[in-house]
């Protein structure tokens, strides 16, 4: 297994999917638009409301995953990574991962109080691919 | 809100995800066929091996969710449900889901140990679209 490989497989999907533990302990996930920024297959930044449940559900318990899949003729490819969800506020950050068309979600622009970033940093992963999974950590 | 809108959504997918939480408490997802039946918004099953990760995952804690989505041009719907998924190795529930081409993933057959059933039961459901989300409870 390349991890490069995956790393290129996550960077072309157009969707990606977050996983998080809410207050009466189940598992909730999301289709959300991919991470603004991709630091290697370590580090992801999302854009996202402040405001949202998943926010609250992170700062409560920052467990989580983030999921990426295609679906071919017979079967599938998905890679998942397994770590740490941080809710981030700072402004350089914020500024960091700032698009133009962001003021749509966000009216009073990048320092708008309801705009914050999801920072996931993973430590493991799992690659399904022909029927076939294997795991790998991420040090 | 209309919920027979939401099941006739599902059941125009052609994929959904499972969510489960792992024995050191994060939560994972994966992609799955669609259930092999659903009964309302209520009861879904679907097939796996009885040596799968999720199903000793099911076992250990069965709090779980189910998530059906389709990406839109500028947008997407999504439907989150959440409730119990039960390992069943039943037989008669075994036959009721089983098609002829699951040989190729259970070389016994019906009767191979290694072909099991997930049953969900949902209590729970939220409903993305337009940017918008909606909760309603199952009962």
């Amino acid at each position: 297994m390349n991890l490069k490989k995956i790393e290129k497989f996550i960077r072309k999907q157009k969707v990606s999917f977050i996983t998080s533990i809410d207050e009466k302990n189940y598992p909730l996930v999301k289709a959300m638009l991919m991470p603004r920024k991709i630091i290697g297959l370590k580090e992801f930044y999302f854009s996202t409301n402040t405001s949202s449940m998943r926010v609250a559900q992170y700062r409560n318990n920052p467990n989580a995953s983030i999921y990426f899949y295609q679906k071919k003729l017979f079967n599938y490819i998905g890679v998942m990574l397994t770590g740490k969800m941080e809710v981030i506020t700072d402004q350089e950050i914020k500024n960091m991962i700032w698009e133009k068309g962001d003021t749509i979600y966000y009216k009073k622009g990048v320092t708008d109080p309801d705009y914050c970033v999801l920072k996931f940093t993973a430590s493991e992963g799992r690659y399904y691919h022909n029927l076939k999974t294997e795991s790998f950590t991420l040090t």
